[in-house]
C-alpha cells in the first residue's frame, strides 16, 4: 500500500524540464589555453603599450602614437582594425619636466634641500623654475575661514598627516574563499549597493574640501600640493586638475583642466611620506621653501579622440556581435600598466590567439568577433559610451538612460570587458543577469580552471561594460584577484610593467578568447535582463 | 638493598652550588616603563633628527647642526655633553638639486620624457643639465671587453632586469616563534657564521662586478646608473660613488669618493622598476636619451669630525662606565631615520628617562652611565674605533687587533648598541659570551615583556658594538624585529620617519635604560670573553 502510494506520488509530480546541456567546444579550449601559454604573446603587448609608448593620456600624442601601433598589431596578424572616432574630446597635454624639492631655512638648521617624490595632476599647467614658501591648510579643518587666506605665491599643502603602512601585511591579495564565497552566495541587494560607492559621510567631507580647495585655487598660489593616500606603497596617485568654479563647460557639461580656455593651478600628489614630513616640519615652526622645476605642454585644442576596433568576421551570424574589450587610455605619471595595459593586452592577444584558432579550423566564427580599445575611460567612460550612442542606443551623458534604441542594439550578444588590473580570473561577475549563470557555469566547468569558478550576481562598476549594460546589452567583467591594484598602482606613478603578472595575464587572455568564442557560437544570443526605460518615459 | 644503594648514591652526588641569583631593581624597572611610554619623547627626538636636520652624511654641515642639536637636547635634561673628535674624515658632500628623465625618440613614438626615481651616490660630483645617450651593458655579461667600450659622454646603465616584488608577501616581518626558537638555540658554529657575510660566489661576481665598473668609470661617461635592487619596495637604495682605481688613498689607506683629490664620475641608483623599463627599451631597439639636471656640492676637504658624549656620573664606582650608544651619521638620500635615528633617539631617550630616574631617587648611578652618539659608522665604524683606541685600546683598522691596550679598558662594563632599524627588542645577541646568559636572563625576567625573552649566544655584525668586541670589551646589540628594514628602508630614500614604528621605540627605549641602569648598578663588571691577541702577538 504505502509503496503504490508513493509510486503515485512520483507520477503524480510535476515534469521537471532537464535543462539543455550548454554546448562547449573543448577542441577549441585546448587551443586557445595553449596558445595563451606556449606561443604567448601578452606580455610582449604589455612591453610595447607601456615601455615604448608610455602614458596614453587622453588627448595626448603618445596615445595617438600607440593606437597606431595596435592597428598595425592587429593588422599583422591578419585581424582588420581601425582608428574610429568617438567624438571631440579637449585640450592635449604632457608633463615634459618635473622636479619638486623642500629648503629647511632656519638658524639652527643646514642649508640642505631634500628632493620630494611627486607627480603632477594632468593637464596642470607649467610653473618653469620658481620657488615659493610653503604653507599648510589642513583639508579638514572646519574652522578654516576661507576669506582670511593669503596663499598669493606660495606652496599650498592642503591635507593632514597621512596614514603610512610599513608593510606587516602584504599590499597585494588574491581573494581567498571566504570572500569568494561571499560574493558565490550574494543576492541581488548586494548588487545594488556594489553601485553606491561613497558614504553621506565620505561624500560630505570630499564636498567639504572641494569647497576648500576652491578657497585655495583663487588665491593665486604658485602650485598646490595633496598628500598622495597611498602611505607606504611608495606610490604617488595623481589624476586630474581641480578647476576653479566659473569657467567655461566642455563635453558633458563640466569645466574640466582638458576644457579649452580654462586655467588652473599647477597641482602636485606628493608622496605621503614626503608630505607628512612637510607638515610636521610646519607644526615644529620650521620655515620650508619648495623649489619647483615643472614644465608641461598643451598641445591641441580640440582633440578628435579614437577608439581602437578590431574585428574577426563571422560567418552564417555575421551580423550579430560579441564584443571583447579594455580601455587603452591611461593617467600619465606611470605607464598604465595595470591600468589598463592589461586589459587591453589581453584584448589583443585574444584577438591574436581566436584569429589563429578560426586559421587553424578553417573556417571563422559564427558571430563576428570585436576588440575594442577604447580611450576616454579615465575621464568618464568616454569612448565606450560614443561607440554605443553610435551604434546601438545614444545616451546623452554617463549613467544616463538612451534616448533611443537603433536596429545594430539587437543583435550584441554580449561585451566582456577587463580593467581590473592585472589579477587572475577567478570568476565572473554576472551584473544582475541570473539568466547567464547556467551558460556561464558550462564554460567554466568546461575551460577547467579550479581556481577560476566563482559565479556572482554582483555587479561591479566604473568602467567601460558599464556603458553597454547602461542600455540594456549584456555586459560583463570578469571577478579577479586585485593584488596591489588599489593599494599601489591605480593611477600611480608606479602602475609600470614590473607590476603585471605574467601568468595572470596568459590565463586572462585564454579564458577572454574562451568566452568569445563560446559566444560567438553559442545557438542564441546571451539572455539579457529588461530594457531600462528610455528617457522620459 | 635496591633502596638504600640509591640513597647512597643520592648522598654521594657533588654539591651543586645554588647560583646567587642576579638581583634586579623593579622600583627602577617601574619607572623607566611609565617615563617611556606615559611621558615618551622619542618620536619627538626622532623628528628632529630626521624632518628637521635631515640626512646627517658623515663631514655634512646638517650633521654638524643634528650634532649641536643633540649637545643642547642632552643638556636641556641636565646630562652633561660634548662634542669629541675622533680624526679626521675627508670631504664634506651635499646633493642640492637633482632630477632625472628618459626620453624614448623614434619614428613611431611620441616624442616624451617620463622621470626616473633615482638617487645620486654619495660624493657624486655635479653634472648640471646635461644629456647623454642611454647605454646598458649587462654589468654580469661575462663575455664584455672592457676594451671594445665607447661610453663618453653616455649615460650607462649597469646591469641586468631586476626582480620586482609584486607584494603578495609583507614586506615587513616580526620574529616568529620557528626564528626566536633558532636562535635560542643556537650553538658557537652559527656565531662564528654570522661573522661570514659573502659566499665565495657572491664575492667573485662582485669582483667580476667591480672591474667592469672600473672600465665604465675610466671611460669618461657622463653618468652611471645602476639598478637600486629593491624592486617593488618603492625604494631606491643609494651609499657612495665608486672611483676609479689609482687615486689618492685617504684614512684607512682607501681611494674613497670623500676622499680630498679623488676623481670619479656621477653615479646614481635607479629604483628597479624604472632601470628593468630602460633595459627593455635598449632591448626593443629603442633610442633613449637621458637628461639629468644634478648639482651637487662639495664643502670642507678635510672635516675633523666628532662624536656626541653625554654622561650621568657615576657615584660610588664613578671610574667604571656602562655605555650606550648609536650611530648618528647616515646616508644622504633618505632622512636616516631607522639607519640610524633609531637607535640615536632610544639612546638619547635612554638618558632622558635614567636623568629623570636618578633625580626622582635622589642618587646618581654607582658606575658612569655614557650615551655615545656616533658618526662615520657607515664608512667603516669610524666614530666608535676612533672612541675605542684614544680610550681603551688602539687599533689601526676595521676588524685589526688592537695595538695596545690602556688604562680605561678595565673600567668598561659593557657597551649596548641600537642599529637594526626600527623593530621591538625581542632579545640580545650574547655576541658568544655565554657567560653573561644569566645575568641578562635575570634582567629580562625582571622587565618582564613576554615579546623579548630570546638570548641567543649568536653575534650580530656591521655596527658599532664590534669596535669594542673586537678589543675584548663586551659590547652587545638586541634582537630587534626586522619590520622592513632590509626589505626597504636600509640605505634608501625611504628610510624617512614614517616607518620609525612608535610603540616600538619606546619599548626599545625602556629595555636599553633598564639594561643600563643594570649593568650600572651590579655588584661586579659584566664577565668577558678572553682577551683578543694584540697584533704581532
Amino acid at each position: 500500500m504505502r509503496l503504490s502510494a508513493f509510486a503515485a506520488l512520483l507520477l503524480a509530480a510535476p515534469v521537471v524540464a532537464q535543462p539543455v546541456a550548454e554546448p562547449t567546444d573543448s577542441t577549441a579550449i585546448a587551443f586557445i589555453k595553449a596558445e595563451a601559454t606556449e606561443r604567448g604573446q601578452v606580455m610582449d603587448h604589455a612591453t610595447w603599450m607601456t615601455d615604448v609608448h608610455g602614458a596614453r593620456l587622453t588627448g595626448s600624442e603618445a596615445l595617438d602614437r600607440a593606437q597606431e601601433w595596435a592597428v598595425d598589431r592587429f593588422r599583422s596578424w591578419g585581424v582588420s582594425a581601425e582608428l574610429e572616432p568617438w567624438g571631440t574630446f579637449g585640450r592635449g597635454w604632457k608633463s615634459d619636466r618635473m622636479a619638486m624639492s623642500a629648503r629647511v631655512s632656519g638658524p639652527d638648521v643646514a642649508s640642505q634641500s631634500f628632493p620630494l617624490t611627486a607627480a603632477p595632476k594632468a593637464w596642470s599647467p607649467s610653473t618653469g623654475r620658481a620657488s615659493g614658501e610653503l604653507v599648510v591648510i589642513d583639508i579638514d579643518d572646519d574652522t578654516l575661514d576661507p576669506a582670511t587666506l593669503d596663499v598669493r605665491g606660495k606652496v599650498v599643502l592642503m591635507g593632514s598627516l597621512s596614514d603610512v603602512a610599513r608593510g606587516l601585511e602584504p599590499l597585494a591579495q588574491r581573494r581567498d574563499e571566504h570572500e569568494l564565497l561571499e560574493l558565490a552566495n550574494a543576492g541581488l541587494a548586494m548588487t545594488r549597493g556594489a553601485q553606491r560607492r561613497y558614504s553621506p559621510e565620505v561624500l560630505a567631507r570630499y564636498r567639504a574640501r572641494a569647497a576648500r580647495t576652491q578657497a585655495v585655487l583663487t588665491g593665486e598660489p604658485l602650485a598646490i600640493l595633496t598628500p598622495s593616500g597611498t602611505g607606504g606603497s611608495g606610490a604617488v596617485r595623481a589624476m586630474q586638475a581641480a578647476v576653479p568654479e566659473g569657467q567655461a563647460t566642455g563635453a558633458g557639461g563640466r569645466a574640466a583642466p582638458w576644457t579649452a580656455g580654462v586655467e588652473t593651478v599647477a597641482q602636485f600628489a606628493v608622496l605621503d611620506e614626503h608630505a607628512n614630513r612637510l607638515i610636521r616640519l610646519a607644526e615644529a615652526g620650521q620655515s620650508v621653501t619648495i623649489d619647483l622645476d615643472y614644465a608641461a605642454t598643451f598641445t591641441d585644442e580640440e582633440v578628435v579622440e579614437d577608439n581602437v576596433i578590431a574585428e574577426i568576421p563571422g560567418t552564417d551570424l555575421a551580423d550579430e556581435i560579441v564584443i571583447v574589450g579594455g580601455h587603452f587610455d591611461s593617467w600619465h605619471s606611470g605607464s598604465g600598466a595595470t591600468d589598463n595595459a592589461a586589459g587591453s593586452a589581453v584584448t589583443m592577444e585574444a584577438a591574436r590567439i581566436l584569429k589563429a584558432f578560426y586559421d587553424a579550423r578553417g573556417e571563422g566564427p559564427r558571430r563576428t568577433i570585436r576588440f575594442a580599445l577604447w580611450t576616454g575611460e579615465e575621464q568618464g567612460l568616454w569612448g565606450s559610451r560614443g561607440y554605443v550612442s553610435e551604434h546601438f542606443a545614444p545616451t546623452p551623458g554617463y549613467g544616463e538612460p538612451p534616448t533611443d534604441v537603433l536596429p545594430g542594439h539587437a543583435n550584441v550578444s554580449a561585451y566582456y570587458n577587463m580593467d581590473n588590473g592585472s589579477g587572475r580570473f577567478r570568476g565572473v561577475y554576472m551584473q544582475s543577469n541570473e539568466a547567464v549563470r547556467p551558460i556561464f557555469r558550462a564554460w567554466l566547468d568546461a575551460f577547467d580552471d579550479s581556481t577560476a569558478q566563482t559565479l556572482t550576481i554582483s555587479n561591479t562598476g566604473g568602467t567601460d561594460h558599464l556603458s553597454f549594460d547602461n542600455v540594456g546589452i549584456p555586459g560583463f567583467q570578469f571577478l579577479q584577484d586585485p593584488l596591489a591594484y588599489f593599494a599601489k598602482t591605480w593611477h600611480t606613478h608606479m602602475d609600470v610593467y614590473d607590476h603585471l603578472d605574467p601568468d595572470d595575464m596568459e590565463q586572462a587572455a585564454a579564458m577572454m578568447a574562451t568566452f568569445a568564442h563560446h559566444t560567438a557560437e553559442r545557438a542564441e544570443k546571451l539572455p539579457r535582463k529588461a530594457m531600462p526605460d528610455l528617457a522620459g518615459n
